[in-house]
């Protein structure tokens, strides 16, 4: 039985969504709210083997359909194992990252087809979808440097600059698809600002829950 | 583009498809046919490592969805990395255990609908259906005894006679719903006369491709 708020977060890598998430958190719980960050595959341990094999750089080879497969069965078990115990509680779950991540980055930059991921992930979360979702637009110039300043890089994180520009316009078409559920934010001011901007659009969500 | 042929044998376990697959294999290659034996993950390096975690007896925590989300990812990796070159070379291909075994596991068994889980693993085989499917049948008595004589148990291996029981249900279900594609083959006998019947079905698929 859901009860509390689920709120996600998106964007290209290096947009901030982890520093925004995290600022959002610590304001909401300063504000004596019962509130949960997590992002994929959130500490379940059957999601972390999944994603080891699907942040793994040595695996190349791997079809993008298998890949699509594979984030959609970690964001179950994430789903299942953290977020809906959560929102059972009533608490209000801030996910870094969740389906409209696939339809960006499997379905349209990798040419699946967004139509086609959102169905096996219509599987994946049965009829969990997020009742809001920030999306934290930056250039994907402003992404590159973060992301160079973070150092360490994943399988992801080694596509070229095409490949994030396609995810880019990928998020592009699901903003003009589901303009109710997804919140455009300009994320390349400082932290401040792009988390009082976030807190704005989290208070709209979580007051009619009050 | 596909030349060869592809036919999938299915079963409850302890039906003894590995031995009737084998026998196939071994009668058409003495007849100079150019065939593949294989199974899922098929030495795929990724199909394997998503198998490890499926059949992990630790994993018993993981949730239905996931599990035939996984099962589909392996599905395509195999699917891509062997069964699709060894067609594009024209070869007859065996397959022990295909997409059946999803719907009759997964999608029957467990419960989430043979629908739903058809349609992640039409994501992905992506058109690439059996030209024919041998359903080998046994009771599940027999298919427990042979399970036992096996020794090594699996995951599934230990779910219980009543899950057994469930599977053979979907199967039957599937019979009904492609009859056209499934051939149904009493697996009771002896090795020698079940096989002898698998390669009349076998021929009549392969003689309009020669």
């Amino acid at each position: 039985m859901k009860k509390g708020v689920f709120i996600t977060f998106e964007g290209n890598d290096g947009a901030g969504k982890t520093t925004v998430c995290k600022g959002v958190e610590a304001q909401l719980k300063q504000a004596g709210r019962d509130v949960l960050y997590t992002r994929e595959p959130g500490g379940s341990r059957i999601a972390e083997a999944i994603r080891d094999l699907l942040l793994d750089p040595d695996n190349t080879d791997m079809d993008p359909r298998c890949e699509a497969l594979l984030y959609a069965a970690s964001r179950r078990q994430h789903l299942v194992e953290v977020i809906l115990p959560a929102l059972a509680e009533g608490k209000i779950v801030l996910c870094d990252r969740f389906i409209d991540s696939s339809l960006a980055y499997q379905g349209f930059a990798r040419a699946i087809g967004i139509d086609a991921v959102y169905a096996i992930n219509r599987f994946a979360i049965d009829d969990c979808m997020p009742d809001a979702t920030i999306f934290l637009s930056v250039s994907t110039e402003t992404g590159q440097k973060r992301m160079d300043l973070r150092g360490d890089k994943n399988r992801l994180d080694l596509e070229n600059s095409a490949f994030h520009q396609k995810v880019r316009q990928g998020y592009e078409e699901l903003i003009r698809r589901y303009p109710e559920r997804i919140t455009v934010i300009d994320a390349e001011p400082d932290q401040e600002t792009v988390i009082k901007a976030a807190m704005q659009v989290v208070r709209k969500v979580v007051e009619p829950y009050e």
